[in-house]
């Protein structure tokens, strides 16, 4: 829908700390690139006084249901016990399934490498991300990591329909089924069933502490990532540092029935809040239109 | 006890694929350095065929325990269901609790990095290798991470202790204890304890997706690190990756009592087997000497 003349109504979250300066920026960018978009704003966040004494209100998950695209600021965790991330929390009740980080070296951008081009892909709803902890006996903690087959086709479907939608030729499937058999042993039996529908995408797996070795020493051996919830978050954090950092990275969110939420990856660096005006984050908040 | 006059002996694991070879090359290394070593050699492993006609006799653990110092070259995991990794077995049967990997880049060995000069402190024995898994209905498995105040207190001291014999001047405990607050929660509060009793070492701690960018930007800001045992897997495999890879980096278990296991970090490798004869592993096990 990008750039065609019809205008489009897009959610905004501005967030917490630097967030309401980096949007102004996107806002202008949008202006200047004369990009026919409407944004509908909405407060979700911790730190700047919210009008609506909430966190999150109904109202900003409506628009996002709504418009099917938006972009968010970083937020911070509200301070309190029993409070989630609020990043969580959008992931959660927009079942926002799929994570996408596309990384790439940037030209002019000097880091220890020039040849990344690859694109980590999610799963973002449960995995070690459950939730679901206990004490069993005085210093004995456990947590639960869940995977599902549900979830695991969805993510992996994902991964290989952005493969073939953006010409790239492997997926591969990051796990550690050596030790978590049953666990990353049927995320891996999902990605293999979807691989097989896709005979143009080579498939291969890697388990995740060789997967960073090699990351590290010759990331040109990636192209499309697809792996659980926390090796995403490790992976697409690692991936991120090859080309320069958190600020470098866009990130898109993927729900059911199209839905699209762009983010900002980095933290909301309350520090240096009020000083990044000129800071414009082409990158970060671009990426929600190739998604759309 | 190394270098001394009274020679020691120690137990030796060739292990499968390129492992007798290499631990050949250990032995002449020795003999050559006129080190008084003398070897109990015991086979555990898959790939060649053992005179005992099993992966791992209690005469192959005795020797370890008795000697407190050996060598193990890499092992394969026995085929069929339900065999575990034999290097797991160990790590169990021994009770070694924790895993030490230095790594430090190497004049001569050209990568893109020069300033690596680290040590990993992984936790050996429990987290997400817990082995506990189950399938809830179908489609729907979930695995058991667990974490021990006693497990976390123990790879604690082992760290701080290790930084402090060292003349290493900062310890930092990585977790994602923004999610599993409860398991890597008690993790950082066992971490915290012990750090209380060494103030002179700095103690931080790191998220470890923050880690991992931090690692790939710039290894020079870590020292010692200490963590949970899949987050050391994962750790340790991508500071191999900095340096060169992991036939670059010493390891070494640490047991109850004084035991200390050193190991081949790379695989068994059985498409090369019979064609390593010139290699010089010193790094490799020359570890376990100033560990013993
Ligand atoms: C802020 C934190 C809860 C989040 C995560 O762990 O998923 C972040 O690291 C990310 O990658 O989006
Ligand atoms: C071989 C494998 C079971 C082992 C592990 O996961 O611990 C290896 O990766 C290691 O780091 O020693």
């Amino acid at each position: 829908r990008a750039f065609s003349s019809a205008p489009i109504t897009a959610t905004l979250f501005p967030g917490d700390g630097i967030g309401p300066e980096i949007a102004e920026s996107v806002k202008q960018i949008f202006r200047e690139a004369e990009v026919p978009i409407e944004w509908e704003e909405h407060y979700v966040g911790t730190e700047i006084d919210p009008r609506t004494q909430s966190f999150l209100t109904w109202e900003s998950l409506e628009s996002v249901r709504r418009n099917r695209v938006g972009l968010k600021g970083p937020m911070a965790t509200p301070i309190g016990k029993g409070h989630r991330s609020l990043n969580l929390t959008l992931r959660k009740e927009l079942n926002l399934y799929a994570n996408v980080r596309p990384c790439y070296s940037l030209p002019g951008y000097k880091t220890r490498y020039d040849d990344v081009n690859l694109v980590t892909i999610r799963e973002n709803t449960e995995g070690e991300y459950s939730g679901l902890e206990h004490q069993v006996v005085r210093g004995v903690v456990e947590s639960l990591k869940i995977i599902t087959r549900q979830a695991s086709l969805r993510v992996a479907e994902y991964a290989f329909h952005y493969a073939k939608a953006h010409g790239r030729e492997r997926v591969s499937a990051i796990h550690k089924a050596n030790i978590m058999q049953k666990t990353d042993g049927l995320f891996l039996k999902c990605c293999r069933e979807v691989a097989e529908k896709y005979p143009e995408i080579t498939y291969e797996e890697v388990v995740i502490d060789n997967c960073c070795m090699m990351l590290v020493k010759n990331p040109a051996l990636f192209d499309v990532l697809v792996m659980p919830n926390l090796y995403g978050d490790i992976i697409s954090d690692l991936c991120a540092g090859l080309i320069g950092g958190l600020g470098l990275t866009p990130s898109c969110n993927i729900g059911e029935g199209g839905i699209a939420l762009a983010e900002a990856v980095h933290g909301s660096a309350p520090d240096i809040a009020g000083k990044v005006s000129s800071i414009r984050p082409l990158l970060i908040f671009s990426h929600v239109f190739s998604k759309s």
